[in-house]
């Protein structure tokens, strides 16, 4: 992710493993279409991206009225917030710049983008060293030889940095601690076969790809010590919303008594929300299952199909959650995670 | 499956749900062709298709000398049992005419395609006989307006009656009570989206399509009054190999306190096996994995995968085994599933 001239540049995850091509974005509505069809995703990357986003928005508003300004923008933040539901990071971003413009009513109309853009910046490199932090702090639970297996991408594709779980996978690897890595397909948009692997081979990591279906029997033979997946949001009791089919390996890896690990940064918890149930669930549209990327039908014409694109994990059945500024251990304290993340709200203050 | 003049007409399973395509097998290569590539498959079609290719093997021997007949008959009912290891049903049914034959050492080369082809016949229809006590048998285990899951193909096109699993299923609907089918699409060969799915159509049977990643979430959301499969082997305490997932989707209902049915014929229990241990674990290509169907690539050039097509699920996950004679319920009885194998054997005796 780079942006030059007004333009962020971008890959275009939809096109990977096979191509790699790059995508220059222009224009919000740009941003909000790559978003929507996942050209970028993962909480981290789109919470980058609708920062961007917000200057693109900015630079489009013709007048230089500042009040009328600050009002079109408004309405540009929410549309943006609304790309993509279940990924707090977006509206954490989007949010983190209006309450900097909110607590400066004296900047004008003229000096916003720029302002706007002086933040993106600092949000972006912010996720990257918010990203190290948690695949530093998140070896202590990687032994030797780990065999680790995880879900959907959560690397550098998912964040501006080197990514949150696989994150602490890269760092583990790089200290020569990782036996093999099982990467789970991710049916329906297939994010760890074309990502998650991609990010694999790059890095020479061991990996094995298997499909979803495969895990439990992997558990079952006593090859996997460890699962570690990301997440989309995460609520104040530790509640994980994540990819479809997280919670099914949570379920799985309590089971067979495998410790189940999730990495995030403070920016996907929702103080907000004191529970999972809350948290609101992309569904998709149904041509993402009854197709392989819309390139191969699998399904008979009429059959009707279920798409949630996410899927909650009650804290009953986390290990622990890995973030920048340390690790929450099981059973979760609501009132550790809420200062957590206020701590971090004051401490980050990027501009006051 | 239709026999007819010296030719076993079957459906190519692996064109469907687009193409209904026939295939005409004239050969005992033919037929092992056929069961390798999954053109045909499900554990009692496998086995009826190879009474079948036992004519063709038979038909194809040249030598009217009884002893070399039966010497090169034996080796090709061995080439016919490696086709698949796994699915008990095709050494089931090459045995129970090869064991035939032994029993009438009489009978000389020139009439023994006859009497094979009387035997694969009766195999055929008693396969159906068996498929029906099967629904019937299961419906005591299905309530009104049940929202049941499945995994896989168990139905027309996995035996050659009405089914196991999907029989009964199917014996639900006819009677009203199904309220919903969940199929699972069943990765990597996506039996459940192109299969189970495309006769779900056909029956007019309310059913709705899921990735296998999505079934937890179902259960977690209280959707899902039941699960019901097939299996390709059962060793005689109760462990059941089949199609893979199988075993991750018995830890799941076993969460969420969701009872967790298999329905298979006596044919595919084992009495050789005390364990699910010593089941024989098919292993096929990884391209099964690394593309959808051949078709579509999914992973890297470089990314390895793993594939095993069918697991294990042990007795203590499993509620109730629907057989042709009966039901068996958890916990199961070793002397029990014994004694109605040994009755089968006896009782069907086709010949004796």
């Amino acid at each position: 992710m780079e942006w030059k001239e007004d333009t962020l540049r971008i890959l275009d995850q939809t096109k990977l493993p096979l191509t790699e091509c790059f995508l220059d974005l222009k224009t919000m509505a740009d941003v909000i279409e790559a978003i929507q069809s996942l050209r970028v995703r993962g909480a981290p990357a789109i919470g980058v991206t609708a920062a961007y986003g917000m200057v693109l928005a900015a630079k489009s508003i013709i007048t230089s009225e500042t009040a009328t300004f600050r009002r079109q923008l408004r309405g540009m933040a929410n549309s943006l917030i609304a790309a993509r539901p279940t990924a707090v990071n977006l509206e954490w971003a989007v949010e983190c710049i209006m309450e900097d413009l909110q607590n400066h009513p004296e900047i004008p109309a003229t000096d916003i983008p720029k302002r706007i853009l002086e933040h993106a910046r600092m949000i972006h490199e912010d996720d990257q060293q918010r990203c190290k932090a948690m695949a530093e702090n998140g070896q202590e639970l990687i032994s030797d030889q780990s065999r680790i297996l995880t879900h959907c991408n959560t690397g550098y594709l998912a964040t501006s940095g080197m990514g949150t779980a696989l994150g602490v996978l890269f760092a583990a690897h790089a200290r020569g601690k990782v036996g093999m890595v099982y990467v789970d397909e991710t049916r329906p948009l297939l994010q760890g076969a074309r990502l998650t692997a991609w990010e694999c081979t790059k890095a020479g990591m061991p990996h094995t790809l298997i499909c979803d279906s495969m895990a439990a029997v992997l558990m079952q033979e006593g090859k996997v010590d460890g699962v570690i997946v990301g997440a989309d949001r995460i609520a104040s009791d530790g509640s994980v919303a994540n990819k479809i089919g997280t919670y099914g390996l949570a379920v799985q890896a309590n089971y067979h008594g495998i410790p189940f690990h999730v990495a995030a940064p403070l920016s996907t918890f929702d103080a907000q929300l004191s529970s999972g149930e809350s948290i609101p669930i992309e569904g998709r549209d149904a041509s993402e299952v009854h197709t392989v990327m819309g390139r191969l039908q699998i399904g008979p014409d009429e059959t009707p199909c279920w798409n949630p694109a996410f899927d909650v994990t009650p804290p009953s059945l986390i290990s622990n959650i890995i973030t920048e500024a340390g690790i929450f251990n099981a059973p979760f304290d609501t009132q550790a995670i809420l200062e957590a993340i206020e701590m971090d709200r004051l401490g980050k203050g990027i501009f006051d």
